[in-house]
């Protein structure tokens, strides 16, 4: 498992740093970025927030846009930021942009020709992990949080693997894609027809028969152009009280879909995050 | 002066918009973008930091990389960040990303073909807090920042208008152009060989000469890999040493030319503004 550095900065007293290496899982190389707080050592390593980004995005929105390392500095939280799906001139594509590359949806595909690469369920949930426990100054604490459709992968992720993570969050998850058409027509080509199958990727549907009950806070902007027809908080709001589980979603007035968006309220994911993460 | 909103997003509480005009000054159509912070009114007008980008940035760079809203709105500072040159089809051009478009250096081209558009500074000065004023909920109180050519651009317009600003600081600024390649091809090119033209936009020379003294800071990164080439903050010291000027330049160890560079100090240079902003 090698891994190839190819940009480094300081940034707040610690490091912004970008690495290649190839996915044995995605079948594919891989970009991500790794933030490291001030002071993370062998002796000290520090816990791990994963960042899973939304439709179009690489490693480097959120690096660059979420103003995060401020707060992650301060806390002394590394942050992790894979690609959004395998990449690559072999690797299957679509000419939209919510299919194919940058659209991986955090699934493992099982239909034809999205199977032979489109694993990023997997990637995210062991192989990234274990790469990046191996190389740099962190613990195997871990949370994770993430945009749209990486907000959809973080709930999903954590739902599914209450074990592995110490909570979750998501700004304007897409919450219920089976009932939405970003996640029908992702579903369709990744999954195929079998409702079954979807339900397994469905923070909804998750939700409803999660046994393990990890905190999560979901933060949504009301003049989101996506909320109604997209991302239907009100899903997982119901989905929540149903099961009577501790769902915190705040619905914040005026702000869109945006890293503006993100950045104004990313301190406070990282605050609720590290009150477990440093547990 | 109308101008024409093209995209607003709110951040921190406050408002971060953009808009296209036509610039007579610069003879084409420009953008420029704006932070309001919450609360501003024309009964509680906010005074306003200008920044200045550098080469190949628009209005967007610092907008998006420099997580500058939190404190600005904490703060009460608007930020106003125009685009780097004259822009279009019609503008002279050239291939090097360090002459013509997205590097027009804040100076007034005396020399064909760039003295029909290239009149940056005196946009800066004149013509853009003009549009501001008439236009947003912001006082006449201003002070003036920039990154590299933005950051020679903030020292010499500060330094030439001493009643104008309250006070200028700089990252990484192109400290000497006279002496550095940057500058010398875009002087040559803008201004032509008149040297004593030269002297006109250069802070180090600015500086010898500075009648009135406005509050300085500079930060600079000593692992930017521009820093001995091209931007010598030494001719910066040196000047102000001779002059008895009061300019604080903070050597950081580290770090690069990046906006993850800016992103840590930025807070700082807000709050150093602000203390002669608000006064």
């Amino acid at each position: 498992m090698t891994i190839e550095n190819i940009s480094q900065a300081k940034v707040f007293g610690g490091w912004h740093k970008q690495y290649t290496h190839t996915s044995i899982r995605l079948n594919c190389d891989m970009r991500f970025a790794i933030f490291l707080p001030p002071n993370a050592s062998k002796a000290q390593p520090a816990p791990v927030l994963y960042w899973l980004s939304g439709l179009t995005c690489t490693d480097e929105n959120f690096m660059q846009k979420a103003g995060a390392f401020r707060k992650a500095a301060e806390l002394g939280v590394a942050i992790v930021a894979p690609d959004t799906s395998p990449r690559g001139g072999d690797v299957a594509d679509d000419d939209g942009y919510d299919l194919g590359q940058g659209a991986g949806f955090y699934l493992n595909a099982t239909q034809e020709p999205w199977s032979r690469h489109y694993h990023m369920y997997d990637y995210v949930t062991e192989e990234l992990p274990a790469l990046i426990e191996a190389n740099f100054p962190v613990s195997t604490v871990k949370s994770i949080s993430g945009h749209s459709m990486g907000g959809h992968g973080a709930l999903t992720i954590g739902l599914k693997n209450p074990n592995a993570y110490r909570s979750i969050s998501a700004f304007s998850p897409i919450s219920n894609p089976m009932q939405c058409p970003w996640g029908q027509k992702a579903f369709n080509a990744y999954l195929g027809s079998d409702f079954e199958a979807w339900k397994e990727y469905d923070a909804s549907e998750l939700l409803k028969q999660a046994q393990a009950r990890l905190p999560i806070l979901v933060d949504q902007g009301e003049a989101d152009g996506f909320l109604v027809e997209q991302l239907k908080p009100e899903a997982l709001i119901a989905a929540a009280k149903a099961h009577d589980s501790e769902v915190q979603v705040r619905m914040q007035p005026g702000y869109d879909h945006s890293y503006y968006f993100i950045s104004s309220f990313i301190d406070d994911h990282l605050e609720f995050h590290a009150a477990y993460l440093n547990q």
